[in-house]
């Protein structure tokens, strides 16, 4: 039992109440050895509120990331063994093309408080203000540039899977890369690659979450379709848990991908929101509508049209559509 | 009519004479100014014999590329609208990725007399003496990733194409982007990218090709299965005229390629020595033999095992086979 096992508890409970006692008795500790890893946290800038009749309760958090909070028994294989965290960066992920193309090892991570010119994709800009998470990580696997579309799938299974371990907070993907809560976009993920047909040179997948910042900053069109993890966890989130968690997700999911690509699909469509759903798809110069039905084996969605036909798409926005569209027909 | 008509007839003749009587009927001009072409070419360091009888021969080229030569009369619209000529350069195409990072514009074209880390397929060297031509050109096509690998199927329509115009030689494409002539390999094409799952943010598309090289410049084993042009012409080849052939043949083929898709498939069916071949396929860590069936229409080569089934693959080394392989049952 660690001062991260009673912070994952405080983060985690619903009336933001923790009952000391209950603490002691589920770590098999002393309420005094309890009291001991919460006077730790507060020492690590943590404000934690105890109430006699209730427990404990978290009320602020240290207001930056903080690297000893990520790296602390952090035991990864390939993942974050080379991490840079950093106050303002262009883009993580321009950094980290920079960074692959000098040789950084295989899982090296980038993370930054802020982004002056944060990406998102197709050319998009990623509003990326102090509060949030902007992550990226350089993989270097042995695939063909076909493939790679699956390691962003990979990757937001892994953010999914953190946000909901973490906050208990019911975290779905809509296809390829958005991070969904409560039918809101909460983050999104881009991979960027430098290869030849045969075979990828490095990767860098990118992470961004918005997590404390006030929603204030975003236009209001972008806002009206967006959530913070803050918000939907009705508290502030520690980032340096919370990045630490994708970092151990990733690890484990990657090194699932590289012994069996076909697992991140049967992951994915488990968190999916976009299956089974009448979406339309816009992009590369058309639009479609049709029920999505699946994914292939390199993670292209395949939509089934009106007239039955069934279609692949690998690029495009999927807009999912509230309302049943009908046959012409009948 | 201009110099460079004369050249190409000087250099595609047989018998090494073209008669100034031909030329000039052919071109309906004097003999006269026939022979004040040639005085021309003299003056740009050609080195051309006059026999009364036979008419003239070229004996001796440039040494080098010659910008000038290969600019002249170049209406592209796209290729080589910037053109760099460069003495020496650890790798067109490393260098190519670099200036295309940083907004070198669509076409821009690099080329090399000698390049000291020349890349192959798969990170493999690419030996890159002078004599020889290494070209790459950036372009930054509107389309996804996956689509890439017809980039290189072009690459080697454009490159077989020049060599069949230019040198009047029987070049063939064995998939995907081995330039061959008389079953030997006399060049190769490396397309890089960086891209986004999306879309391609650029390409460079790298051509090298064995021209007028000492073959004993290659190791044993790679002169066996290697020719050059010049050996297969019979004579030196002037490579600022070959250059600005395949700068034309790129220009028209990549437009082409862009307002239409399958068009390249139906250009590189057509010059491929593929197809109906028993072949074996090795990379990506398995090896494959059946019969080449076909491309699909996104560069794979379809593959026939000898179980009947058919199979796609994207990446690996085709090794064409003499004999033909049975079926075990038979």
């Amino acid at each position: 039992m660690s001062k991260d096992d009673i912070l994952k508890h405080l983060m985690r409970s619903k009336t933001g109440f923790v009952s000391g006692g209950k603490l002691a008795v589920q770590f098999g500790i002393s309420r005094t050895a309890v009291w001991k890893q919460i006077k730790g946290l507060e020492a690590d800038g943590y404000t934690i509120e105890a109430i006699p009749s209730k427990g404990y309760r978290l009320i602020e958090l240290p207001d930056s990331i903080v690297p000893a909070y990520v790296v602390r028994g952090l035991k990864t294989r390939i993942i974050g063994r080379d991490l840079r965290l950093l106050k303002e960066v262009v883009s993580t992920n321009t950094l980290g093309m920079d960074l692959a193309r000098n040789s950084a090892p295989d899982g090296t991570v980038i993370v930054a408080e802020k982004q002056s010119g944060g990406k998102g994709r197709l050319g998009r800009t990623w509003i990326s203000p102090k509060g949030n998470i902007h992550l990226s990580v350089i993989l270097r696997p042995l695939i063909p540039a076909r493939i790679a579309p699956l390691i962003t799938l990979m990757g937001a299974v892994a953010v999914a899977a953190a946000i909901r371990k973490l906050l208990g907070l019911d975290a779905g993907i809509k296809w390829p890369n958005d991070i969904i809560i409560s039918g809101k976009k909460a983050g999104g993920l881009l991979t960027e690659m430098s290869a030849e047909a045969d075979r990828v040179h490095h990767v860098v997948l990118g992470i961004g979450l918005d997590v404390n910042m006030d929603p204030m900053v975003l236009p209001s069109d972008v806002r009206a379709r967006s959530t913070t993890l803050a918000k939907e966890a009705g508290r502030r989130i520690d980032r340096s848990l919370l990045v630490r968690e994708i970092i151990l997700e990733l690890d484990r999911r990657y090194q699932l991908f590289l012994a069996d690509r076909a697992g991140v699909l049967t992951a994915w469509e488990g968190l999916n929101i976009t299956l089974g759903k009448q979406v339309a798809v816009s992009g590369a110069g058309e639009s479609l509508t049709g029920v999505a039905q699946g994914i292939d084996d390199e993670g292209r969605l395949i939509i089934r049209l009106q007239d039955g036909s069934l279609r692949a798409v690998s690029a495009g926005d999927v807009t999912i559509l509230k309302t049943q569209i009908r046959n012409s027909k009948s």
